[in-house]
């Protein structure tokens, strides 16, 4: 790369949603990082989270809650199912439905990777003010809710 | 979708990534429908805004400061020059080297969707208390360094 001077982004940099995508790209570098020897990504780890959570959870269910597509969901339950992580049995409550339940090897490897997932998240937070953490996270539910108002 | 109860997220809520990929995502679903009437998506719109701001960039730079890959900035660069809005000359001083100017119609176009983005992202944070603005800007902008710092 040639030098023709510093590069600015400032008018870029106005936007708080600048800079979260700045801030969230090298996060999810991060945590990327911290979940492969687990052999994790986000989304399944997310997805693992969600069945220890809920036991008996449908994918339906699972979809909705991480806003994903079904499609790109059945490929994560697929890929736990595999490893032994969690298990897809007929629901007792209604029988063309599925539930998710994680395996005790599900169970386990959850356990170590939240562990490794906890550190890091702390470390990413290490620099804002403690006093501010708190009030970070309000900030950010807020204007997830103020973005998902906007659709209606 | 079948009801079994709510749905909780508590564990992956503790985690500030988490939080940040929920908003992000909600932000990102609205800045996209904000940029659409112009024909632009953000990686466009951004690379149309460095472009306004630095002038004479070279494609590689661009790409630096985005932080994607150079093939990826190849079809953008490749968009806004057949849409007209910018164009792609032999630097004065390097000759192997490119240098990216806006043309009218890029200017044109920029300032009517910088009005709208600037609308958008002002909606988005319309509900963090005003004297937190800035410091969620800071926190964020912490996390960005925390993470990169991790890298190394």
């Amino acid at each position: 790369m040639g030098t023709t001077g510093a590069i600015t982004d400032a008018s870029l940099r106005a936007f708080v949603g600048y800079d979260m995508k700045r801030a969230f790209n090298a996060l999810q570098a991060d945590l990327s990082r911290t979940l492969t020897p687990f052999g994790l990504r986000m989304m399944t780890f997310s997805a693992l989270s969600l069945v220890v959570e809920n036991p008996g959870l449908r994918p339906s269910q699972l979809a909705t809650v991480l806003t994903i597509e079904r499609a790109n969901l059945v490929v994560i339950v697929d890929e736990l199912e595999q490893r032994g992580l969690l298990t897809r049995t007929p629901s007792t409550t209604d029988r063309r439905a599925h539930a998710l339940h994680v395996t005790d090897q599900g169970q386990s490897l959850f356990a170590k990777a939240n562990r490794a997932v906890a550190e890091h998240d702390a470390r990413m937070i290490a620099g804002v003010a403690q006093h501010l953490q708190p009030q970070l996270k309000d900030a950010l539910r807020q204007i997830e809710n103020s973005a998902k108002q906007d659709v209606v």
